[in-house]
């Protein structure tokens, strides 16, 4: 059922057998196969996480190529509160082990907010990133094309960038990499830097000799209209013309309640198993958070393998169940 | 395009990037982001796999759990098409490698059938599993169940047996062993089975221990109607009442056409690295053919991973495009 203030207090001496941490494509999927498995989870959901954001999911088999993110993300909520599963609206802000559970202590409500803990066996890390956007004073202006034309992710929208005037909007060198990549997919590719660091001699001449340019006056403002972008102002007043963008700023991780476990890591994102399980027996991490693609078909299959692999270590150490309750003896030829 | 005997000549001089074989969840997947990466594909199907048989598609996150997998299909092939990926009905019965590219000879058309031989320099085996079924006089009284309450996968449907009186069906003496994981979802389990091998002490003593009747007769028939199975009839007229079954007699691979190469196997299942590659550089295996749980999103993940996996591949050996073709000077203000 859903939980909210008002009945929270309901849940908080039981514990689940899984805690989600996000309700995004792989926390949704775990419940889905934790709630068939007949297992108890909760699923705890920040709210506008990555697929939230996301106006067309384009290659997730199953969907026609046009389905919002947030269609995904609602069809999965219905589909795991129809198996029983619990979802709370709010922000996790710490995790504990205490031995044989852990205590998962929630922020709720961001005004008269209560700190609720609630209390399970595992605890499935599926809290996903966030992409770092371009910071202009009027970040509506961001918001207007981000996830439409003004693209995040190269394997996801590459396709829709091909052969287009496209903007790459970097915050490091490093990143300004990401060029010769998304040049498999077109070759009229403008770097901005917005100002944010100085580029190298090595650098510039790489981009030179394939003829990207490089701006590094910092960005007015995106032009465009009705969630097209056909362009960036400059601060001189300048303007470039572009048919499509990709921003390569890095990402958010939203990994800090882990942060009091001690967990192995890669950068920012944690080291798991073939069965997404973590260097700590009982946590498993899904999706974006962990080592691989970021992808929504990875963070579906992930939740099929850490639902999986907790339901197989409960019914291992569970008794068999003997025909003997409830039902008479079976009808018919037996030995 | 979808390709027949008509058309298929169009194609026999192109090299594509990857022909996959099999046109469930896994190799549409795999074309989809293959098209998307903008190399070519085509999709070799031979019909009726086993996501097409499965009445009900529950855990795929996204889809209504009422979702027949032909609908998947049909919205997977749709969407490919859509992509300019290749589509074939045919049965593939070799696959040469000839160095740089494969050799892979179908066979289209069950009468007057033409055999022609495609090119490509990737090849990804998505031909998946078929399950074996209990092999009665009269196969259609088996249809009408199998897929519905007649389940064949206890990870997708055990969630719709929990409680039921159910019917395992078995062919070795090691399946029977499912019992005592099906015993999660119900204890109600009858052990069928139908006459086929001898079952020894220790696995009857076992089996009298957790109360599950073992039925040593051959089954006659299935009783029940619209598609809903209440019971096996024996051969001695005597019925056994049921509210669900489980079939557990192993599957049929379909990899026939790969005995040519030198794979390595784990048993009937291709050994593949955390991308699906298989022990050769330039073969991948996705879903059931592979290591791994059989599930339509481990599938739909495996497509992901080889098509990116080949995507990667393709692009680090081809020269960087360069801005230079085609359009005019940037316009705007540049460094």
């Amino acid at each position: 059922m859903k939980l909210s203030k008002k009945n929270l207090h309901e849940r908080l001496e039981h514990v689940y057998d899984v805690i989600i941490v996000g309700g995004g494509a792989g926390g949704l999927s775990a419940a889905l196969y934790l709630q068939r498995y007949r297992l108890s989870c909760l699923v705890i959901e920040k709210g506008r996480g990555r697929s939230f954001w996301m106006q067309d999911l384009r290659n997730y088999l199953g969907l026609p190529p046009n389905t919002p993110g947030r269609d995904l993300l609602q069809q999965g909520q219905n589909h795991i509160l129809s198996l029983g599963a619990d979802y709370l609206l709010g922000f996790v802000e710490d995790v504990q082990d205490e031995g044989d559970t852990f205590a998962v202590k929630v922020k709720v409500g961001k005004k008269d907010s209560t700190y609720p803990v609630f209390h399970s066996k595992y605890v499935i890390a599926a809290s996903g990133i966030i992409d770092h956007l371009p910071q202009l004073d009027d970040m509506q202006n961001v918001y207007d094309y981000a996830g439409y034309n003004l693209h995040v992710c190269m394997i996801c929208d590459g396709y829709e960038i091909a052969d287009t005037r496209c903007g790459l909007f970097v915050n490091t060198e490093g990143n300004i990499n990401t060029a010769f990549v998304l040049n498999w997919f077109t070759p009229y590719i403008t770097v901005f830097t917005q100002g944010l660091f100085e580029v190298g001699e090595e650098m510039r001449h790489k981009l030179r000799d394939h003829g990207y340019p490089l701006v590094e006056q910092p960005i007015r403002r995106f032009l465009g209209h009705n969630h097209e972008m056909t362009g960036v102002e400059l601060v001189d007043g300048s303007v470039v013309p572009l048919e499509t963008g990709l921003v390569a700023m890095g990402s958010h991780y939203f990994n800090e309640y882990l942060k009091g476990l001690d967990l192995e890591w890669s950068g920012s994102n944690l080291v798991t198993d073939s069965m997404c399980r973590t260097s700590h027996p009982r946590l498993f991490a899904l999706g974006d958070l962990k080592v691989g693609l970021n992808q929504v078909s990875i963070a579906v299959a992930d939740g099929t393998l850490a639902g999986t692999a907790i339901w197989r270590e409960i019914r291992r150490a569970s008794p068999p169940r003997r025909w003997e309750e409830n039902l008479s003896e079976p009808i018919g030829a037996v030995s």
